[in-house]
Protein backbone atom coordinates (compact mmCIF):
# COMPACT_ATOMS: atom_id res chain seq x y z
CA UNK A 1 0.00 0.00 0.00
CA UNK A 2 1.26 3.47 -0.86
CA UNK A 3 0.84 5.54 1.81
CA UNK A 4 0.77 9.50 2.07
CA UNK A 5 0.67 11.58 5.78
CA UNK A 6 -0.58 14.75 5.93
CA UNK A 7 0.77 16.17 8.83
CA UNK A 8 2.67 19.05 10.43
CA UNK A 9 5.25 17.97 12.93
CA UNK A 10 4.17 20.90 15.39
CA UNK A 11 0.98 18.72 16.16
CA UNK A 12 1.39 16.50 18.43
CA UNK A 13 -1.24 13.78 16.69
CA UNK A 14 0.76 14.00 13.72
CA UNK A 15 4.10 13.42 15.40
CA UNK A 16 2.36 10.14 16.86
CA UNK A 17 1.78 8.88 13.18
CA UNK A 18 5.59 9.73 12.45
CA UNK A 19 7.26 8.02 14.91
CA UNK A 20 4.38 4.96 14.27
CA UNK A 21 5.47 4.55 11.14
CA UNK A 22 9.21 4.68 11.44
CA UNK A 23 9.70 3.01 14.22
CA UNK A 24 7.63 -0.30 12.61
CA UNK A 25 9.14 0.05 8.98
CA UNK A 26 6.47 1.07 7.14
CA UNK A 27 7.06 3.31 3.88
CA UNK A 28 5.34 6.88 3.94
CA UNK A 29 5.68 10.16 2.11
CA UNK A 30 5.66 12.85 4.66
CA UNK A 31 3.26 15.74 3.12
CA UNK A 32 3.80 19.11 5.59
CA UNK A 33 0.42 20.81 6.05
CA UNK A 34 2.13 24.03 7.56
CA UNK A 35 -0.48 24.91 10.04
CA UNK A 36 1.02 28.61 10.72
CA UNK A 37 0.88 28.71 7.13
CA UNK A 38 -2.76 28.20 7.37
CA UNK A 39 -2.15 25.40 4.81
CA UNK A 40 -4.57 23.19 6.15
CA UNK A 41 -7.28 25.67 5.43
CA UNK A 42 -6.71 25.36 1.62
CA UNK A 43 -9.17 23.99 -0.94
CA UNK A 44 -7.04 21.32 -1.38
CA UNK A 45 -6.84 19.98 1.37
CA UNK A 46 -10.04 20.10 2.47
CA UNK A 47 -10.31 17.08 -0.65
CA UNK A 48 -8.41 15.22 1.51
CA UNK A 49 -9.60 16.08 5.48
CA UNK A 50 -13.27 18.23 5.08
CA UNK A 51 -12.34 18.77 8.70
CA UNK A 52 -9.12 20.79 7.54
CA UNK A 53 -6.53 19.42 10.20
CA UNK A 54 -4.38 17.47 10.49
CA UNK A 55 -3.40 14.60 10.73
CA UNK A 56 -5.05 12.48 7.68
CA UNK A 57 -3.69 9.85 5.77
CA UNK A 58 -4.28 8.64 1.72
CA UNK A 59 -3.82 5.16 0.57
CA UNK A 60 -3.11 4.48 -2.65
CA UNK A 61 -4.46 7.80 -4.00
CA UNK A 62 -7.77 6.78 -2.82
CA UNK A 63 -9.04 5.74 0.89
CA UNK A 64 -9.08 8.68 2.90
CA UNK A 65 -8.44 9.10 6.45
CA UNK A 66 -8.70 11.45 9.69
CA UNK A 67 -8.53 11.02 13.39
CA UNK A 68 -4.99 9.99 14.73
CA UNK A 69 -6.62 6.90 16.45
CA UNK A 70 -8.32 5.80 13.90
CA UNK A 71 -5.24 5.85 11.62
CA UNK A 72 -3.36 4.49 14.14
CA UNK A 73 -5.61 1.66 14.76
CA UNK A 74 -5.74 1.19 10.52
CA UNK A 75 -2.09 0.88 10.40
CA UNK A 76 -1.07 -1.53 13.35
CA UNK A 77 -4.20 -3.89 11.67
CA UNK A 78 -4.11 -3.09 7.74
CA UNK A 79 -0.27 -3.26 7.19
CA UNK A 80 1.55 -6.64 7.78
CA UNK A 81 4.12 -7.28 10.13
CA UNK A 82 3.31 -4.96 13.12
CA UNK A 83 3.97 -5.90 16.15
CA UNK A 84 1.45 -7.43 18.41
CA UNK A 85 2.09 -5.22 20.95
CA UNK A 86 1.45 -1.84 19.63
CA UNK A 87 -2.72 -3.07 19.40
CA UNK A 88 -3.33 -6.70 20.28
CA UNK A 89 -6.00 -8.64 18.45
CA UNK A 90 -6.72 -10.12 21.88
CA UNK A 91 -10.36 -8.39 21.42
CA UNK A 92 -10.18 -7.66 25.58
CA UNK A 93 -6.86 -6.40 25.81
CA UNK A 94 -7.61 -4.46 22.54
CA UNK A 95 -10.65 -2.72 24.55
CA UNK A 96 -8.85 -1.78 27.24
CA UNK A 97 -6.37 -0.18 24.79
CA UNK A 98 -9.88 1.77 22.72
CA UNK A 99 -10.73 2.98 26.06
CA UNK A 100 -7.86 4.73 27.07
CA UNK A 101 -7.97 6.07 23.54
CA UNK A 102 -11.56 7.03 24.10
CA UNK A 103 -11.19 8.85 27.49
CA UNK A 104 -8.10 10.85 26.10
CA UNK A 105 -10.10 13.41 23.83
CA UNK A 106 -12.06 14.82 26.63
CA UNK A 107 -9.76 14.69 29.29
CA UNK A 108 -6.06 14.77 28.55
CA UNK A 109 -5.84 16.21 24.98
CA UNK A 110 -8.99 18.75 26.10
CA UNK A 111 -7.15 19.95 28.93
CA UNK A 112 -3.21 20.18 27.26
CA UNK A 113 -5.10 21.91 24.00
CA UNK A 114 -7.09 24.72 26.18
CA UNK A 115 -4.18 25.11 28.25
CA UNK A 116 -1.88 25.48 25.64
CA UNK A 117 -3.59 27.85 23.66
CA UNK A 118 -4.90 29.98 26.41
CA UNK A 119 -1.46 30.88 27.79
CA UNK A 120 1.19 30.26 25.06
CA UNK A 121 -0.59 30.42 21.48
CA UNK A 122 -3.26 32.58 21.56
CA UNK A 123 -1.23 35.79 20.22
CA UNK A 124 0.28 33.46 17.11
CA UNK A 125 -3.39 33.04 16.29
CA UNK A 126 -4.73 36.38 16.92
CA UNK A 127 -6.64 35.54 19.98
CA UNK A 128 -6.24 37.62 23.32
CA UNK A 129 -4.60 34.95 25.88
CA UNK A 130 -7.31 33.82 28.55
CA UNK A 131 -6.01 33.39 32.42
CA UNK A 132 -9.94 31.84 33.11
CA UNK A 133 -10.09 29.47 30.54
CA UNK A 134 -6.06 28.57 31.37
CA UNK A 135 -7.26 27.80 34.87
CA UNK A 136 -10.09 25.63 33.81
CA UNK A 137 -8.01 23.99 31.43
CA UNK A 138 -5.14 23.23 33.66
CA UNK A 139 -7.77 21.33 36.27
CA UNK A 140 -8.51 19.24 33.70
CA UNK A 141 -4.90 18.59 32.53
CA UNK A 142 -3.71 17.58 36.78
CA UNK A 143 -6.84 15.80 36.69
CA UNK A 144 -5.78 13.97 33.92
CA UNK A 145 -2.44 13.10 34.39
CA UNK A 146 -3.22 12.24 38.00
CA UNK A 147 -5.74 9.64 36.54
CA UNK A 148 -3.18 7.80 34.64
CA UNK A 149 -0.75 7.72 36.99
CA UNK A 150 -2.70 6.33 39.73
CA UNK A 151 -5.25 4.14 37.14
CA UNK A 152 -3.21 2.98 34.12
CA UNK A 153 0.36 3.54 35.39
CA UNK A 154 0.33 2.07 38.73
CA UNK A 155 1.80 -1.52 37.84
CA UNK A 156 4.00 -1.79 34.95
CA UNK A 157 6.38 0.47 32.54
CA UNK A 158 3.38 1.33 29.90
CA UNK A 159 -0.26 1.86 30.27
CA UNK A 160 -2.71 -1.01 31.32
CA UNK A 161 0.31 -3.19 32.85
CA UNK A 162 2.13 -3.50 29.74
CA UNK A 163 5.72 -4.18 29.29
CA UNK A 164 5.79 -2.83 25.90
CA UNK A 165 4.02 0.05 24.20
CA UNK A 166 0.50 0.12 22.50
CA UNK A 167 -0.95 2.85 20.27
CA UNK A 168 -2.33 4.52 23.59
CA UNK A 169 1.09 4.99 24.96
CA UNK A 170 2.58 6.76 21.89
CA UNK A 171 -0.91 9.56 21.48
CA UNK A 172 -0.83 9.99 24.94
CA UNK A 173 3.23 10.64 25.27
CA UNK A 174 2.71 12.67 22.29
CA UNK A 175 0.22 14.86 23.74
CA UNK A 176 1.98 15.37 26.74
CA UNK A 177 5.10 16.41 24.78
CA UNK A 178 3.66 19.04 23.63
CA UNK A 179 3.84 21.25 27.11
CA UNK A 180 7.32 21.34 26.58
CA UNK A 181 6.20 24.79 24.71
CA UNK A 182 4.73 25.94 28.44
CA UNK A 183 6.59 28.66 30.35
CA UNK A 184 9.14 26.36 31.96
CA UNK A 185 7.79 27.03 35.77
CA UNK A 186 4.11 26.35 34.64
CA UNK A 187 5.47 23.34 32.94
CA UNK A 188 7.38 21.63 36.23
CA UNK A 189 4.11 22.93 38.34
CA UNK A 190 2.18 20.24 36.71
CA UNK A 191 4.67 17.35 35.58
CA UNK A 192 6.67 17.33 38.73
CA UNK A 193 3.09 15.85 41.12
CA UNK A 194 3.81 12.79 38.78
CA UNK A 195 6.95 11.10 38.40
CA UNK A 196 5.45 8.19 37.10
CA UNK A 197 4.17 9.90 34.24
CA UNK A 198 7.88 11.30 33.66
CA UNK A 199 8.91 7.92 33.90
CA UNK A 200 6.78 6.77 31.38
CA UNK A 201 7.25 9.22 29.13
CA UNK A 202 11.21 9.11 29.44
CA UNK A 203 10.76 4.83 28.57
CA UNK A 204 8.17 5.36 25.60
CA UNK A 205 10.92 7.57 24.38
CA UNK A 206 13.42 4.64 24.39
CA UNK A 207 11.06 2.72 23.21
CA UNK A 208 10.92 4.28 19.88
CA UNK A 209 14.17 6.32 19.58
CA UNK A 210 15.49 7.36 17.79
CA UNK A 211 12.40 8.08 15.68
CA UNK A 212 11.26 10.20 18.78
CA UNK A 213 13.59 12.38 19.22
CA UNK A 214 14.25 12.83 15.03
CA UNK A 215 10.00 13.83 15.03
CA UNK A 216 10.60 16.36 18.41
CA UNK A 217 13.38 18.39 16.87
CA UNK A 218 10.34 20.96 15.64
CA UNK A 219 9.12 21.12 19.03
CA UNK A 220 12.08 21.41 20.74
CA UNK A 221 13.07 24.34 18.58
CA UNK A 222 9.69 25.98 19.26
CA UNK A 223 10.44 25.93 22.87
CA UNK A 224 13.68 27.77 22.56
CA UNK A 225 12.26 30.66 20.14
CA UNK A 226 9.20 30.69 22.80
CA UNK A 227 11.85 30.64 25.47
CA UNK A 228 14.08 33.77 24.09
CA UNK A 229 10.99 35.63 23.72
CA UNK A 230 9.67 35.01 26.57
CA UNK A 231 12.73 36.31 28.29
CA UNK A 232 12.94 39.50 25.98
CA UNK A 233 9.41 40.29 27.17
CA UNK A 234 10.73 39.63 30.85
CA UNK A 235 7.79 37.92 31.41
CA UNK A 236 6.72 34.71 32.24
CA UNK A 237 4.03 34.98 29.49
CA UNK A 238 3.99 34.73 25.57
CA UNK A 239 3.74 38.06 24.03
CA UNK A 240 3.90 38.97 20.63
CA UNK A 241 5.59 42.08 19.68
CA UNK B 1 -20.07 -14.04 28.50
CA UNK B 2 -22.30 -12.96 31.33
CA UNK B 3 -22.98 -8.94 30.78
CA UNK B 4 -23.29 -5.99 33.22
CA UNK B 5 -24.50 -2.91 31.86
CA UNK B 6 -23.93 -0.12 34.45
CA UNK B 7 -26.13 2.81 32.90
CA UNK B 8 -28.69 5.46 33.54
CA UNK B 9 -31.19 6.06 31.01
CA UNK B 10 -30.53 10.08 31.16
CA UNK B 11 -26.84 9.27 29.90
CA UNK B 12 -26.98 9.29 25.99
CA UNK B 13 -24.09 6.80 25.89
CA UNK B 14 -25.58 4.52 28.59
CA UNK B 15 -29.12 4.61 25.98
CA UNK B 16 -26.42 3.80 22.69
CA UNK B 17 -25.61 0.53 24.90
CA UNK B 18 -28.48 -0.16 25.92
CA UNK B 19 -30.02 -0.07 22.76
CA UNK B 20 -27.32 -2.12 20.84
CA UNK B 21 -27.39 -5.03 23.11
CA UNK B 22 -31.61 -5.07 23.02
CA UNK B 23 -31.21 -4.74 18.69
CA UNK B 24 -28.68 -7.37 18.74
CA UNK B 25 -30.64 -9.60 21.59
CA UNK B 26 -27.19 -9.94 23.77
CA UNK B 27 -28.66 -10.80 27.30
CA UNK B 28 -27.45 -7.99 30.06
CA UNK B 29 -28.57 -6.82 33.41
CA UNK B 30 -29.18 -3.14 33.75
CA UNK B 31 -27.50 -2.02 36.75
CA UNK B 32 -28.83 1.70 37.23
CA UNK B 33 -26.58 4.17 38.28
CA UNK B 34 -28.35 7.13 39.64
CA UNK B 35 -26.38 10.32 38.56
CA UNK B 36 -29.09 12.58 40.11
CA UNK B 37 -28.74 11.01 43.69
CA UNK B 38 -24.64 10.63 42.55
CA UNK B 39 -24.27 7.05 42.77
CA UNK B 40 -21.87 7.48 40.21
CA UNK B 41 -19.36 9.04 43.01
CA UNK B 42 -19.68 5.99 45.04
CA UNK B 43 -16.61 4.20 46.27
CA UNK B 44 -18.46 0.71 45.28
CA UNK B 45 -18.84 2.60 41.67
CA UNK B 46 -15.11 3.65 41.72
CA UNK B 47 -14.41 0.45 41.73
CA UNK B 48 -16.42 -0.65 38.63
CA UNK B 49 -15.03 2.70 36.84
CA UNK B 50 -11.97 4.93 38.63
CA UNK B 51 -13.57 7.58 36.26
CA UNK B 52 -16.43 7.77 37.98
CA UNK B 53 -18.67 8.15 35.21
CA UNK B 54 -21.42 5.90 33.07
CA UNK B 55 -22.02 4.18 31.11
CA UNK B 56 -19.32 1.12 32.28
CA UNK B 57 -20.08 -2.93 31.83
CA UNK B 58 -18.45 -5.73 33.99
CA UNK B 59 -18.10 -9.11 31.74
CA UNK B 60 -18.34 -12.52 33.75
CA UNK B 61 -17.59 -10.86 36.98
CA UNK B 62 -14.05 -9.65 36.47
CA UNK B 63 -13.53 -7.80 32.82
CA UNK B 64 -14.35 -4.00 33.62
CA UNK B 65 -14.15 -1.74 30.82
CA UNK B 66 -15.24 2.19 30.48
CA UNK B 67 -16.07 4.40 27.74
CA UNK B 68 -19.28 3.81 26.20
CA UNK B 69 -17.66 3.54 21.86
CA UNK B 70 -14.55 1.07 23.28
CA UNK B 71 -17.63 -0.45 24.97
CA UNK B 72 -19.24 -0.86 21.29
CA UNK B 73 -16.54 -1.93 19.53
CA UNK B 74 -16.21 -4.69 22.10
CA UNK B 75 -19.49 -6.13 22.13
CA UNK B 76 -19.75 -5.92 18.44
CA UNK B 77 -16.66 -8.66 18.06
CA UNK B 78 -16.57 -9.85 21.17
CA UNK B 79 -20.26 -11.52 20.93
CA UNK B 80 -21.32 -13.76 18.38
CA UNK B 81 -24.03 -13.51 15.46
CA UNK B 82 -23.30 -9.75 15.37
CA UNK B 83 -25.12 -8.35 11.89
CA UNK B 84 -21.73 -7.02 10.35
CA UNK B 85 -23.03 -3.78 9.60
CA UNK B 86 -22.97 -2.54 12.67
CA UNK B 87 -18.96 -2.77 13.08
CA UNK B 88 -17.71 -4.30 9.49
CA UNK B 89 -14.59 -6.53 9.95
CA UNK B 90 -13.32 -4.83 6.53
CA UNK B 91 -10.63 -2.88 7.89
CA UNK B 92 -11.18 0.27 5.81
CA UNK B 93 -14.96 0.19 6.50
CA UNK B 94 -13.95 -0.74 10.22
CA UNK B 95 -11.82 2.45 9.96
CA UNK B 96 -14.07 5.11 8.69
CA UNK B 97 -16.45 4.29 11.34
CA UNK B 98 -13.93 4.84 13.90
CA UNK B 99 -13.14 8.02 12.37
CA UNK B 100 -16.51 9.45 13.22
CA UNK B 101 -16.66 7.97 16.38
CA UNK B 102 -12.94 9.46 17.68
CA UNK B 103 -14.33 12.72 16.05
CA UNK B 104 -17.54 12.65 18.13
CA UNK B 105 -15.63 13.68 21.20
CA UNK B 106 -14.44 17.22 20.96
CA UNK B 107 -17.13 18.38 18.36
CA UNK B 108 -20.72 16.58 18.01
CA UNK B 109 -20.60 15.83 22.14
CA UNK B 110 -18.95 18.80 23.10
CA UNK B 111 -20.88 21.00 22.18
CA UNK B 112 -23.81 19.51 22.68
CA UNK B 113 -23.38 18.45 26.83
CA UNK B 114 -21.97 22.12 26.74
CA UNK B 115 -25.38 23.40 25.33
CA UNK B 116 -26.94 21.67 27.62
CA UNK B 117 -25.22 22.25 30.86
CA UNK B 118 -25.30 25.52 30.60
CA UNK B 119 -28.80 26.70 29.32
CA UNK B 120 -30.71 23.52 31.15
CA UNK B 121 -29.25 21.16 33.47
CA UNK B 122 -26.40 23.68 35.69
CA UNK B 123 -28.87 24.80 38.71
CA UNK B 124 -29.61 20.71 38.82
CA UNK B 125 -25.69 20.68 39.81
CA UNK B 126 -25.80 23.91 41.76
CA UNK B 127 -24.19 25.87 39.05
CA UNK B 128 -25.12 29.04 37.81
CA UNK B 129 -26.24 28.88 33.77
CA UNK B 130 -23.79 30.81 31.28
CA UNK B 131 -25.16 32.06 28.54
CA UNK B 132 -21.24 32.42 27.06
CA UNK B 133 -20.49 29.04 27.48
CA UNK B 134 -24.16 27.97 25.85
CA UNK B 135 -23.49 30.34 23.00
CA UNK B 136 -19.35 28.79 22.36
CA UNK B 137 -21.25 25.27 22.91
CA UNK B 138 -23.80 25.88 20.35
CA UNK B 139 -21.35 27.60 17.36
CA UNK B 140 -19.70 23.78 18.07
CA UNK B 141 -22.94 22.04 18.17
CA UNK B 142 -24.32 23.60 14.64
CA UNK B 143 -20.87 23.44 13.08
CA UNK B 144 -20.75 19.66 14.00
CA UNK B 145 -24.58 19.13 12.84
CA UNK B 146 -23.55 20.96 9.47
CA UNK B 147 -20.58 18.73 9.01
CA UNK B 148 -22.56 15.32 9.57
CA UNK B 149 -25.08 16.25 7.08
CA UNK B 150 -22.63 17.75 4.36
CA UNK B 151 -20.13 15.41 4.43
CA UNK B 152 -21.29 11.88 6.28
CA UNK B 153 -25.00 12.32 5.20
CA UNK B 154 -24.67 13.31 1.27
CA UNK B 155 -25.69 10.04 -0.05
CA UNK B 156 -27.20 7.26 1.71
CA UNK B 157 -29.57 6.79 4.35
CA UNK B 158 -27.05 6.44 7.16
CA UNK B 159 -23.31 7.89 7.53
CA UNK B 160 -20.77 6.62 5.42
CA UNK B 161 -23.54 6.39 2.95
CA UNK B 162 -24.40 2.62 4.66
CA UNK B 163 -28.15 1.26 4.43
CA UNK B 164 -27.67 0.00 7.52
CA UNK B 165 -26.64 1.76 10.83
CA UNK B 166 -23.30 0.77 12.50
CA UNK B 167 -22.72 2.06 16.02
CA UNK B 168 -21.14 5.10 14.70
CA UNK B 169 -25.13 6.28 13.55
CA UNK B 170 -26.17 4.47 17.10
CA UNK B 171 -23.92 6.73 19.17
CA UNK B 172 -24.52 9.93 17.15
CA UNK B 173 -28.27 9.57 17.24
CA UNK B 174 -28.31 9.13 21.05
CA UNK B 175 -26.47 11.92 21.45
CA UNK B 176 -28.64 14.20 19.55
CA UNK B 177 -31.32 13.05 21.04
CA UNK B 178 -30.37 14.53 24.81
CA UNK B 179 -31.19 17.79 22.55
CA UNK B 180 -34.72 16.99 23.14
CA UNK B 181 -34.11 18.69 26.58
CA UNK B 182 -33.71 22.12 25.52
CA UNK B 183 -36.15 24.85 25.80
CA UNK B 184 -38.48 24.14 22.24
CA UNK B 185 -37.40 27.24 20.56
CA UNK B 186 -34.07 26.29 21.00
CA UNK B 187 -33.83 23.12 19.36
CA UNK B 188 -35.84 24.46 16.87
CA UNK B 189 -33.44 26.84 15.84
CA UNK B 190 -30.70 23.91 15.83
CA UNK B 191 -31.71 21.47 14.56
CA UNK B 192 -34.46 22.81 11.70
CA UNK B 193 -31.58 24.14 9.49
CA UNK B 194 -30.49 20.03 9.20
CA UNK B 195 -33.08 18.29 7.30
CA UNK B 196 -31.09 15.19 6.61
CA UNK B 197 -29.88 15.13 10.18
CA UNK B 198 -33.72 14.90 11.50
CA UNK B 199 -34.45 12.53 8.98
CA UNK B 200 -31.44 10.29 9.84
CA UNK B 201 -32.05 10.68 13.31
CA UNK B 202 -35.45 8.87 12.21
CA UNK B 203 -34.02 6.45 10.33
CA UNK B 204 -31.98 5.48 12.76
CA UNK B 205 -34.85 5.39 15.42
CA UNK B 206 -37.16 3.13 13.38
CA UNK B 207 -34.19 0.52 12.38
CA UNK B 208 -33.81 0.00 16.05
CA UNK B 209 -37.54 -0.16 17.36
CA UNK B 210 -39.11 -0.90 19.48
CA UNK B 211 -36.03 -0.51 22.00
CA UNK B 212 -35.08 2.95 20.98
CA UNK B 213 -38.37 4.74 21.94
CA UNK B 214 -38.49 2.14 24.92
CA UNK B 215 -34.90 3.39 26.21
CA UNK B 216 -35.46 6.95 25.46
CA UNK B 217 -39.06 6.93 27.78
CA UNK B 218 -37.05 8.77 30.67
CA UNK B 219 -35.67 11.23 28.45
CA UNK B 220 -38.74 12.55 27.13
CA UNK B 221 -40.28 11.83 30.70
CA UNK B 222 -37.67 14.32 31.64
CA UNK B 223 -38.65 16.96 28.83
CA UNK B 224 -42.04 17.22 29.76
CA UNK B 225 -41.22 17.61 33.46
CA UNK B 226 -38.82 20.56 32.09
CA UNK B 227 -40.94 22.23 29.82
CA UNK B 228 -43.65 22.45 32.67
CA UNK B 229 -41.02 24.06 34.67
CA UNK B 230 -40.12 26.32 32.09
CA UNK B 231 -43.58 27.57 31.75
CA UNK B 232 -44.71 27.62 35.53
CA UNK B 233 -41.80 30.45 35.93
CA UNK B 234 -43.02 32.08 32.44
CA UNK B 235 -39.28 32.12 30.78
CA UNK B 236 -37.63 29.85 28.28
CA UNK B 237 -34.82 29.21 30.60
CA UNK B 238 -34.95 25.82 33.38
CA UNK B 239 -34.78 27.79 36.68
CA UNK B 240 -34.43 25.95 40.14
CA UNK B 241 -37.58 27.17 42.47
N1 LIG C 1 -8.83 14.38 17.32
C1 LIG C 1 -8.01 14.80 16.22
C2 LIG C 1 -7.43 16.17 16.52
C3 LIG C 1 -6.92 16.88 15.30
C4 LIG C 1 -6.46 18.29 15.63
O1 LIG C 1 -6.98 18.92 16.56
N2 LIG C 1 -5.47 18.78 14.86
C5 LIG C 1 -4.94 20.10 15.09
C6 LIG C 1 -3.41 20.07 15.18
S1 LIG C 1 -2.89 19.08 16.55
C7 LIG C 1 -5.29 21.01 13.90
O2 LIG C 1 -5.25 20.59 12.75
N3 LIG C 1 -5.63 22.25 14.21
C8 LIG C 1 -5.95 23.24 13.23
C9 LIG C 1 -7.39 23.68 13.33
O3 LIG C 1 -8.17 23.04 14.06
O4 LIG C 1 -7.72 24.68 12.69
C10 LIG C 1 -6.91 13.77 15.97
O5 LIG C 1 -6.52 13.08 16.92
O6 LIG C 1 -6.45 13.63 14.81
N1 LIG D 1 -16.78 9.58 26.65
C1 LIG D 1 -17.59 8.93 27.66
C2 LIG D 1 -18.48 9.95 28.31
C3 LIG D 1 -19.04 9.48 29.62
C4 LIG D 1 -19.82 10.59 30.32
O1 LIG D 1 -19.53 11.79 30.14
N2 LIG D 1 -20.82 10.20 31.13
C5 LIG D 1 -21.67 11.14 31.80
C6 LIG D 1 -23.14 10.84 31.57
S1 LIG D 1 -23.56 10.98 29.86
C7 LIG D 1 -21.42 11.05 33.29
O2 LIG D 1 -21.26 9.96 33.84
N3 LIG D 1 -21.40 12.20 33.97
C8 LIG D 1 -21.22 12.30 35.38
C9 LIG D 1 -19.95 12.99 35.73
O3 LIG D 1 -19.10 13.21 34.85
O4 LIG D 1 -19.79 13.32 36.92
C10 LIG D 1 -18.41 7.79 27.04
O5 LIG D 1 -18.71 7.88 25.84
O6 LIG D 1 -18.68 6.80 27.74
Amino acid sequence: MKLKLFVDRMSQPSRALLIFCKANGIDFEEVKIDLAKKEHLSPDYKAINPMKQVPAIEVDGEFRLFESHAILRFLATAFPGIAEHWYPADLFKRAQIDSILDWHHSNLRRGSVGLILNTTFAPFFGLPLNPEAAAEAEKILSFSLAKIETFWLNNGQFLLGNSEPSIADLSLVCEIMQLEVLDEKLHKQILDPHEKVRIWVEDTRKAVNPHFDEIHTTLFQTKEILKKMRSNTGSGETKTN
